[in-house]
């Protein structure tokens, strides 16, 4: 399981004031605390500061990586905040995100040539939001098919399906569980990453929901998510998961999680 | 979901020396519990009492009924143990089990076409265990193909495809999930439980293992389990599950057992 910590996001009550201020600080620590907890990227992203976020995007990244030894997801749908940030970037970053939207494709597919980054393929074209499965392996196939033609190889493609709230349509779940399965058995070897906690958005006990979520789309070949690291029960359900479905010879990951005490029941 | 409660089973400490004095109350209180909790079968299962295993099955059947409204799994190897617990059965039982095995078969079948049961079918023939999901999805099909002919409706087989541990063998639990998958989609409204806890036998924390493995089962089309119902973790899992794949409209369910403060994180 591919961890993008989700924490460092100016969404987040906490995270808007730190990075108005750049509180380096209190966003190291933050990213130092996701990259303990087995984050394997970390997410910036302060997309709520509209006309600052190029700069702020930049010295986010500039910030972030001197503490820490993992890469970043570059969070924005801003292409001038983006490139911004991968100028600053050393190493191979992720970038979050590509779409099948024409003007888009076109403007972020050179950042991602230039820097050989990896990319988040956001499922959404000119016709906006996906409603259905269908929609979903549609959009899926047409960004991988041209991201490949254009040079990225699979292994560098994270395709996310939108997750949407199952509180307005209670057959989204499956929905976005059917395209997950079917994107993964059409192109093998292609990452599936998502903002998780979208499904359960409106509901009660949302961590419970985005705990078995997270549970049922790895069953169908997600192998990555946007998610909170500090938040042990999903990071328990998930190592135990990887172990379950064959990805953890000997059990050898899970008796060491359960030995170093890092797995809550 | 349809949950078998395991809890009345001699093979734990507790209960055997219970069933060994007919002690009612204490019989009875862990069979009301776990109605209270959600169990929609209650399992009865005294196989550690080889000698008098006909007359104690008789007898936790009578005295499990007295208290309860939900139907029993009558739990036992024996045929003559079954028989018993059968005629003092009121309704429609669950027989567990029957399986491909020449004489079990033939001895087993009559009973659940004269009680009109339903039955759990282990999918083991008289080569022994499955090994991997090809003899499960094979001697499933043998099962399924033979009851039905035999004049039981599918919607009364409850096929279990025999949950052995993924710590002696990694790839287990992929088997298993496949064999789900491919059983479910043959035999559309065909029921599939399992011994859950199998999974994680010989294992550190059992339980994250269980939790994981019910969900990710869920996601191929198991059905039923026989499990704690008493877990309170394992059955919110359970009930976010069955919201998340579509099978509670408007989330009511789901909305319900939070107001009733019966999730939990």
């Amino acid at each position: 399981m591919i961890v993008i910590g989700e924490l460092i996001n100016t969404s987040r009550d906490e995270v808007e004031p730190a990075v108005k201020e750049r509180d380096a600080d209190f966003i190291q620590k933050l990213a130092k605390e996701q990259e303990e907890a087995g984050a394997d990227y970390i997410d910036v992203n302060c997309g709520t500061l509209i006309k600052e976020e190029p700069e702020a995007l930049e010295w986010l990244v500039t910030t972030v990586q001197e503490v820490i030894d993992v890469p970043l997801c570059i969070d924005s749908p801003n292409p001038e905040a983006l490139k911004r940030g991968l100028e600053a970037h050393e190493g191979k970053a992720l970038v979050n995100s590509i779409t099948a939207e024409g003007d888009r494709y076109d403007e972020i597919l050179p950042m991602i040539q230039e820097h050989d980054a990896a990319v988040v393929a956001l499922v959404m074209d000119d016709s906006g939001m996906p409603s259905d499965a269908d929609d979903r392996i549609r959009v899926a196939s047409e960004l991988i098919d041209n991201l490949r033609a254009d040079g990225i190889a699979l292994d560098d493609i994270y395709v996310d399906p939108i997750i949407q709230p199952i509180g307005t349509d209670g057959e989204m779940g499956l929905h976005i569980l059917n395209a997950i399965d079917e994107i993964t058995n059409k192109y093998e070897g292609v990452h599936i990453t998502c903002g998780l906690s979208n499904i359960s958005h409106g509901l009660p006990k949302r961590q419970l929901l985005n705990q078995a979520y997270l549970v049922l789309a790895m069953s169908k070949g997600l192998d990555s998510a946007i998610m909170d690291p500090l938040d042990e029960k999903i990071m328990s359900l998930a190592t135990a998961s990887d172990t379950l479905l064959g990805n953890d010879t000997y059990c050898a990951n899970y008796i060491k999680a359960a030995k170093s005490d890092k797995l809550t029941i």
